[in-house]
């Protein structure tokens, strides 16, 4: 095994973890596209948006200018019970692959939640308090944001109502019992407790349940009750904000070992992990400082921005809430039952979906299985089993490291590991016992879910 | 929330971690009782125990001298994989407790095993594959030593044959799919699969099996199979060598700060987290250089300590092994399906036991309930989720501190969080839904079992 002058894990001293998240937005020339009401067909204003969610992300969610936002104290002093996070050298792997590559992890796994989500979470869950709200309603797909969520509520005193999608409440009951051990309500979703969710179970009586649906049914419950704003786990302006902390952390690791990427690479589902990752990467490629190559690793099972197509569209299946601009399956796209609930959702962030349209970064998709065997060959090495999602990013990480061996170019490879996999044992059981399948979903599916789209 | 000099985590440099293991018998005066050949009741010879046993873990089990035994380079630089593991100063449990007392603990969770098992699964692993062995057996109970077993195992390319204790092999599936994962084989014990097994079967036919039970099937299968040996995740003095870079780091993390605790508190089981924990500690205590209280905790369900009786017994259910002078219930006695499978042992590591009948030990044994509250309040507070074996040193610790909230004394207090709880949660399930029992076996019980104990 090497043992070289970079040190396996960088640890950044707690006096050298980020005061202020960075806004991507801020330095993008093309803005990420506004998000509509639907009924107007306008942009949405500060007050219209105040309905559903705090006052203080509200801000941060329509703010395209402000590069550094300060994080406030408390919320810097909980990311010190789990942050920093570790940037890894994967010097085990690239053993294992003998490859030229010099690969590095920055691994978000090692919290209650088991990913990065807790980042946004205290913060949403912060600004909730502040603004004296009893609580907070949420949708959660692999149950990582609802544990995180339910983490940060706890923590302050907030009530806090978790929608689950059905496919994953049934998959991962043991998800459901962190989330109660920190004290919150967990219902699967599409259930009878919402108007949205009766109207769908009654279209679609076996459905699985997604991320779409689950969606509608916390933004119903929060709109009706007093006290209760709604708050989501990633594709907003805001959660990109908040998840900025991965990236500056890494920055600052790298840049403390002298350290420069040639590439990043990030799983996406709605984006919250990818966009904070390279969001101060790509704001020295947007400002012409460095050059970075930037992965987005999709499963091919919800392949949005590699299939899907650049359009305003419903962040929900139920349409209940604002348009955004992304590149969409189209929001009544019902994924296969695919293990990495994390990343079946229909669209990605905005401003994803914008850097992406402008070429500044590249996508592509995985199958399952293929995922899986990257899952376990780094687990096998390097110690850490990884979640399903995170293995889309292993998967496109070993794939480049195998391409270096190949050209004998020694590239510098970061990904981003969102998370821990211990809850998706499953998953790993069905790709043990050969049981796994690859869902792909046709040309025709994509296109008459696409045909739906709303008219803007 | 406070924010104080001594940051939340202590994590040591690469360059500071521990170059050698600490041997707490040669600083202990009265040393521990050696094992017996049950047979002639002669002490075992280095030539008996390498029937079952590598030969460089024979020396080590032996060596009552060597105070400072090197850490070879390969295991040392596996360590960094995912060592060293923070100190962390439980700063959101002080303050919702309002105690004057200042907390650590020392956190050993953040690896796929889940716990501290690791340190010894890959030295004990390291000297069989230098030993050119093809695989080694063992047990597990919760889990994670075998989980850690594989996972060593799988790195150096050796076979791995773990026998689960029933109980757990039915709680804890997923945990199973993890050491598959890792490329181990599980078999439930008791098993058909081993003579013993047969035998146990035969007399107890619904038994739930127990750590002694699936001790006595893994070592026939090793001593039965060529090129195979058996390795155990506690108890043994090798064992507590390992454990004791648990201990190092702790103690060089503290003086670093410049912190002298005043209690040492760890979960006791056979006895591997705790007696690294202090094994240093220990040594100080021993040459008179400084002193400490020091608290075993164990279930009230299966009290060695508390209300066992010193004496050689079976470290295991079918009597194949040696004998061992320990505080032991008696190699017969099979605990209740108490949740904490890790502490389901009936007897304790020699060392320890001597220790603790030298006096330079206290004990004491917690009822489940009380332990599974304290798992939960700590988890609201400082964002990790125990494992219910580590949760008995919680309770511990927050008796203490609550001790010192009534006195008003700023006692320092240091415990062992040996990991995390993700596999438990039809426990935590239990507690929720207030299904949970205490069961604390009789006097007539124990004397009973007791009384078959061997006579030497």
């Amino acid at each position: 095994m090497p043992n070289k002058e970079i040190p396996y894990k960088i640890y950044l001293e707690e006096s050298e973890m980020p005061e202020s998240w960075y806004n991507v937005r801020a330095d993008m020339k093309n803005k990420p596209a506004p998000l509509l009401n639907p009924g107007t067909g306008q942009p949405m204003t500060a007050e219209e948006l105040g309905g559903v969610f705090c006052d203080e992300l509200v801000k941060q969610e329509l703010d395209n200018d402000t590069a550094y936002i300060p994080i406030p104290e408390e919320i810097r002093n909980f990311y010190k019970m789990y942050r920093p996070s570790p940037l890894v050298r994967a010097y085990c792997l690239e053993e294992k692959l003998q490859t030229p590559a010099k690969i590095y992890y920055k691994f978000e796994g090692n919290n209650t939640s088991g990913s990065h989500k807790l980042n946004s979470a205290i913060a949403q869950a912060y600004y909730a308090k502040k603004q004296g709200l009893k609580g907070v309603t949420t949708e959660t797909g692999a149950g990582q944001w609802g544990t995180a969520l339910s983490m940060a509520c706890s923590y302050l005193g907030l009530d806090c109502k978790v929608f689950m999608v059905k496919v994953s409440y049934e998959q991962k009951p043991f998800r459901r019992e962190v989330m109660r051990t920190y004290g919150a309500s967990v219902t699967p979703s599409p259930s009878m407790d919402t108007e949205v969710g009766r109207r769908i179970l009654e279209e679609f009586p076996g459905t699985n349940g997604s991320l779409g649906c689950a969606i509608s049914e916390a933004v119903e419950v929060a709109v009706k009750s007093e006290g209760y704003r709604y708050v989501l786990g990633s594709v907003l302006n805001q959660v990109l904000l908040h998840q900025s902390v991965i990236g500056l952390e890494t920055m600052a690791a790298l840049k403390k070992y002298d350290i420069k990427p040639d590439m990043i690479i990030g799983c996406a589902g709605g984006g919250s992990n990818l966009g904070g990752l390279i969001s101060p990467f790509m704001g020295e490629k947007l400002r012409g400082e460095a050059d970075y190559q930037i992965i987005a690793v999709e499963p091919a099972s919800c392949p949005s921005f590699t299939r899907g197509k650049y359009a305003y569209d419903f962040c929900d299946t139920g349409k209940v809430c604002p348009l955004a601009k992304m590149y969409t399956l189209g929001s009544g796209f019902i994924p296969a039952p695919n293990h990495a609930g994390g990343l079946r959702y229909h669209g990605m962030s905005s401003i994803l979906s914008q850097l992406y349209d402008d070429g500044l970064m590249e996508a592509r998709s995985v199958k399952q299985t293929d995922v899986f065997a990257a899952a376990e060959e780094f687990a096998r090495v390097e110690g850490i089993l990884p979640a399903p999602e995170s293995a889309h990013a292993i998967r496109a990480a070993i794939d480049e490291a195998l391409k270096c061996k190949e050209t004998g170019e020694e590239k510098t490879i970061v990904f981003g590991l969102t998370g821990t996999g211990y809850f998706d044992m499953y998953a790993y059981e069905a790709f043990h016992d050969g049981k796994m399948t690859n869902y792909i979903p046709s040309d025709e599916e994509i296109a008459a879910s696409l045909a739906k789209l709303p008219q803007i």
